[in-house]
């Protein structure tokens, strides 16, 4: 086969497929097992051709798949490969780098630190934060937790019952105590009274479900006064901080002792792209790495890979790179207004007519309401927009009530397609 | 930009970086901060068009690289991300699945459960295993040790002295006591005698030292007959099990009760793709999953992410579709066939030279050997063949002995390019 010729036409599959994903369904109208009576049960005994893989990507693939791309996704929270994302991977993995250690690939370890410090600045965040990539925020999560018990020789984790599930999964598998915080009538973590025993509590900026705001500076406050680790689950949110006007969000977070933001969910970096820094890294490494401090050479000062469970890595700052660089601070900044500026258009079509609500304070690019009625006839309201295939929504639950999300985060939406959203919801 | 223009160039750069890999040096010939010096301290304000990226990979990256893809790369385990994988990454890339549940990705989460199905019948592992993708086999190991501690209520792990770091890692993050066994004349686990409080026994096929194999069946069944959880690590040596002449290794794996290996590792496919099996999906899932059984809709049987700590999922299982595609069960085997030769007949240089010794036993496609001499003259020779740039090896302790590790993995890899090798290290 030619690489070069293959490859021409694996770009050309996914230029088209970019071209035409908003006139695919947002959500794959498949049934579950669809896909998998049509893959046959046993693997190719002979190679095929390139040319073959591509043509069933478009006979058994793309019907099966939920358009993430597609501007009129608006579930969980909505994200963009952007198209200097999508070829910096093809060239990552190219390279093949597993930056196990420094030498093992100077360039993804030396350019990680520094495009994740571009970010840092970008965002407003302290000088001195040690910042890495892990794969999900639920990977950097789990690592903050090893690190508060490390260092706090404590058990405890404390949250709000708002937080992503990620927070308990993390505990689960460490072993540790999870206590879920009530909320106030914004959905902002209550700050706890007593933390005897806690070895980290997690603060969220923009939760899961409505993008609250707890109250890092109370909580860091009290969480250090008490000896806890703070880590700041940012994920999502964390990204808007390229905008003044959002850095109201982010007031104590320069109190954190470490904090999760997802450039795979709004800067237009493909998954996976999650930043993990830290305020002390000294005992945050000394949590993971099995190296005795006798035995480190200045090279090992860059090792990675002792920031996170993983030893292998890929070279996913690449990608970073890549999008930071053709957006530019101008370009992402420009995105964030303008998903901003929609969420507010569609939060404004909701306030003002009749049979709807606003169910949650609208914050970010999250909009969060639903249709007069039972929880029953939102379901089926939701249930018979995504079955349309024009729009994709998600939903949650606040105190037992049914609540639709529109979350807007993909750098294909246009106005045109927030208003078809509303249009489909009311038809 | 016009991504269709851009991605043309990315695959031109990426087949002449593939055409020309061979011509650089293999390991980076820089040194620390080398690269960081070079690169802007402050991100840019306007976006660049994507040809800047690509010039800046020539000028900045390509220098500062170790590279995985050279066929004289020998160090760790040489590895090989193959064309099909590269491109399938692309597409991956543009169709930005994240496989939080079925929903939304069923393309990614049936494809995943079939093709690593696939790969389990080319290895000649039992029906009916579970067996999903994780990035890394620390990863995976990780999630091994989680359930066997759900599943068993106890706390310690024991693995061989030899066995990888990642046990080591894992057992730390988690707070579970890790006992190291001394191993047998050929380097093989010593079966434990107590097992007492034991949760995990991790045996592994090929050690990263020296590819040797611990004696799984004994192991296995006298862990079992302590209710003992067994997690074999066959991360880099399983896959070689798609030669019928190497399944010798896999004697007793049959009884695991979790099981890695890494198609990224010796079966062609880019970093990341690890697979990691179980035989028992049930309380395997039981200790990650965060939803309650009466909750559970015929969808969640799909959910990948409750095997594992990641929520988000990438399109990994696309690549690995490609690979087995496009090089059929029989190309792969050709592969591990011509490796194995090439190790054996490296070993048989080593071995009817005068002043060269094999320091273990051949297994796989991993040749250990070292100079008659002191430590430190085989440390200078190994720095010396590294400097040259013309191969890249590295090396392992056996009882305090300097020894040198020459690993063949890379589809490149040619007689010539291991003939060149020794002689490099004659020169």
């Amino acid at each position: 086969m030619s690489f070069r010729e293959d490859g021409h036409a694996a770009v050309d599959w996914a230029a088209d497929y970019l071209a035409r994903v908003g006139d695919l369904p947002v959500l794959a109208q498949v049934r579950p097992g669809e896909l998998s009576a049509k893959l046959p049960p046993s693997p190719p005994e002979q190679g095929e051709p390139f040319a073959n893989v591509l043509r069933d990507l478009d006979d058994l693939i793309v019907p099966a798949l939920t358009n993430w791309q597609h501007p009129r996704f608006f579930a969980y929270f909505a994200v963009t490969a952007s198209e200097p994302g999508i070829l910096a991977e093809l060239l990552a993995a190219a390279m093949q780098q597993v930056a196990i250690t420094w030498r093992a690939s100077p360039a993804s370890t030396e350019l990680e630190l520094r495009t994740v410090d571009w970010v840092r600045q970008l965002l407003g965040l302290p000088e001195g934060w040690h910042g890495h990539i892990e794969d999900t925020a639920s990977t950097g999560t789990l690592a903050a937790l090893v690190a508060a018990r490390h260092v706090t020789g404590r058990n405890a984790v404390v949250c709000s019952e708002h937080a992503h599930s990620s927070v308990e999964k993390a505990a689960r598998m460490l072993g540790m105590e999870l206590r879920k915080q009530p909320v106030d009538g914004e959905l902002r973590m209550r700050v706890p009274g007593d933390l005897s025993g806690v070895a980290a509590v997690v603060p969220t900026v923009g939760t899961t479900s409505f993008a609250s705001v707890d109250p890092v500076r109370e909580i860091a406050e009290q969480a250090h006064a008490a000896g806890a680790w703070v880590h700041v689950d940012a994920a999502y949110a964390g990204s808007s901080w390229i905008l003044d006007e959002e850095r109201w969000s982010q007031d104590g977070v320069e109190l954190a002792d470490s904090l999760v933001v997802n450039p795979h969910k709004w800067l237009l970096v493909p998954v996976d792209c999650s930043l993990l820094w830290t305020s002390r890294p000294a005992e945050f490494r000394e949590a993971f790495s099995l190296v005795p401090e006798y035995l480190r050479t200045p090279e090992d000062a860059y090792a990675l890979s002792e920031y996170g469970p993983a030893l292998g890595r890929r070279f996913r700052s690449l990608k970073l790179w890549a999008v930071l660089r053709c957006y530019g601070a101008e370009g992402l900044r420009a995105i964030h207004r303008e998903h901003i500026r929609l969420a507010r258009l569609f939060a404004g079509w909701v306030e003002e007519s009749a049979g709807w609500e606003l169910a949650a304070p609208l914050r970010f690019s999250l909009v969060c309401f639903r249709r007069d009625g039972t929880d029953e006839e939102n379901e089926a309201l939701l249930a018979r927009a995504n079955r349309s295939g024009e729009i994709f929504l998600s939903h949650t639950r606040l105190d037992g009530r049914y609540v639709l999300r529109l979350a807007i985060g993909n750098a294909r939406t246009t106005e045109a397609d927030v208003r078809r959203a509303w249009e489909v919801l009311n038809a």
